[in-house]
């Protein structure tokens, strides 16, 4: 069976949002047109480079819904790491060139059924994207163009700005409560960090995902704005971002950012292994069968 | 006097809020209508359980305005233990069965002119209420129809979830300074993980109590409805949070709440200490005195 | 080139807010009429102490933007110790004697082309300011009649009430950044104590300056009056907070207070050490120099 889902999730399952899986409701959607100097490109993930002004598009390109895979999570980290050290880039724009999702979160193929040794290793690429993002050094700008449940709302709320899509059918928010896992007190602390204590207790209790609309009142993101203008106003967004002194800017956002940081660093090798304790539990595991059955049936 | 005032407050009085003491404004108020399986009955608190939904409601009903006594405290403390070792029960709304009122908080006359041990004694009580209802297993909901101050805004704020009566005249707030006590630091903790640290830092500055209204607009309060609404509404709430895997909710829960809890408990003795001192005063108690004293006046 | 500027920025740059500087185009501002028993006047600061009502105002007068040196900071602690122990003084109002400004905060003088002591010094005093105000026990209003950049800012939400002139044309804010300086830690924690975690990681990343109307939908201000009635309604709101219980009032705002505070105490003197070795960094010189000389031509 696993191997059936899996061949099921990697075609467009990874779930936590079923409408995405339901005919094109909304015609063909423009890309915005771009103009790049150097464009670097990658199995999962296409990277634009503008030279002339130092930012760089990361467009996930893993259909059919951006589910971060071990492999996926693995390229964005390293994608990172590279733009971090190219001195000509200066501010990342993270978005997705699939249409209607920006991604779909964590793929629950990587955590059922699998080993604990696997599960572990996958946590260690969870921590280690959100470790170099929301440390990052580069400006980072979110322009989500479509849905973004659970891992996916983890990536924009990492990111120093989130511009989404202005349309009532894409969600946003950490749901994993509705598949029967948890997230973990560092997701917590970066949605808390964002939105406040009680609306994370409150959104994550209930596994609350938001509407473009919702998401913009509680500050889960900041503007909204067209689907077809999301990554062109990340783009002016940015240069306002690039306007400020690099260093008076990378040291403010460590300020800000450092202790939530250094809370999972200095707690790594704990933070894997109850995460392994907790879903490789049988109750867990029936838990995450149980959903991707239930969007296996929804498919059909 | 003493005495004299026992007999007055536990007549009415407990302070905070004297419109209640004033004549019956709202006309007779109708309870929702309760189908029940199991009913236990006790003196100051009566449970009502639907064993086949595992919600239930516990009613305060100990006239003229639920004081928190002594009585009452470990009461409440008591049967909130009961229903989390019942495996049947899920989830427990909290509320009264007296009119206009939710509770008037922590009775005054347990700690004046009382002994220091009687002063210490009543404190763990008021911590040990507070411990296990913010640190509960079951999801909670406050269901407050009437005015909730001080002592009373502390357990509804302690719940997971709080639905107000629509009416201005229904206020809520940790107005402690306004009697010349002050609410301890885990008072201000729940408080500030409910509404933040500014809006805290204003309410028991200045003891200020909200308005149902204002309660909403704060997030002191999530939802407001009709007052014959409240208890129904609470349950269909109820339903949403049963929804969610229990498991996944209460490490949710604990991993929101269990920082805050943890700092009482590894301070439990310094806070009983502090609490006395501070209590036992005389500026304090003559505070005391002189509130007791315009509450009779008022009354009279 | 420094004394000339330092003669420039004495004579009204202290920079940060250009329009400042443009021509009056308020018309003459009428200040509020004062009935006060007992005036102390000093050079930079004028100190009215209504004593029957215990309320000081204190003025600063510093032309011509109230610029923080060494020199005003001083007297600002002192005035602030010395009503701190005037028994008869229980709250007071901080405020402006000069047109169109609360105070343009630090004054970049101090720091630009000075020796690493006199840096050291001067941040000493910058602390020694905030934990007096932010830990004080008096009551503190800020009457903000003009535009409150950068340590004017922190000025004013170093208080426990801010009322602003309606104006769109004054703003607030810790605008640091954008001199490619670096809000240190507590001026952090007192802004994320004011408006939160996200509204402050947006506002120093960006080193956004807000609006009267903008600030006082973020929270960054509590109430906005006319200009020609800041002080007047400051006086009134004041009336209020004296009307807690002292002692109750104090330990509380204590309470809410007390960590941030221990926070810089317990770390004094690494603050200063990395104030010094950061504003006397080459870069960050050349940064101020810029900054000045652009001051320095739009005036001309």
């Amino acid at each position: 069976m696993a191997a059936a889902l899996r061949r099921l999730s990697r075609c467009g399952v990874a779930g936590f949002l079923p409408q995405v899986f339901s005919a094109n409701r909304h015609g063909p959607r423009m890309l915005p047109h771009l103009v790049c100097q150097k464009i670097s490109t990658s199995s999962k993930i296409k990277v634009d480079l503008d030279q002339s002004t130092g930012v760089a598009v990361m467009w996930m390109q893993s259909p059919p819904v951006n589910s971060l895979t071990m492999e996926l999570l693995t390229e964005f980290t390293t994608t990172l790491e590279n733009l971090e050290m190219d001195k000509s880039c200066r501010g990342v724009i993270i978005t997705s060139s699939l249409p209607r999702i920006f991604s779909a979160g964590l793929d629950i193929l990587e955590m059922y059924q699998t080993s604990p040794e696997h599960c572990g290793e996958f946590w260690k690429a969870v921590q280690e994207l959100w470790l170099k993002l929301y440390g990052s050094n580069l400006a980072t700008i979110a322009a989500i163009n479509g849905s973004s449940p659970a891992g996916g709302c983890l990536v924009s709320i990492a990111c120093d700005y989130r511009i989404m899509a202005d349309d009532p059918r894409y969600s946003i928010g950490l749901n994993e409560t509705l598949l029967g896992i948890v997230a973990p007190y560092w997701f917590k602390d970066t949605m808390a960090n964002t939105v406040g204590h009680r609306t994370t207790e409150l959104a994550l209790g209930l596994g609350l995902l938001y509407s473009a609309p919702e998401a913009l009142k509680i500050g889960l993101v900041d503007k909204l704005v067209p689907e077809d203008q999301v990554v062109n106003t990340a783009t002016l967004t940015m240069a306002k971002w690039l306007a400020i002194d690099e260093h008076a800017r990378q040291v403010t956002k460590s300020m800000m950012r450092k202790p939530t940081v250094d809370k999972l660093l200095s707690n790594r090798e704990a933070d894997v292994h109850n995460f392994v304790s907790f879903i490789t539990k049988d109750s867990v595991q029936k838990s995450l069968g149980m959903y991707l059955k239930m969007l296996k049936n929804r498919k059909a």
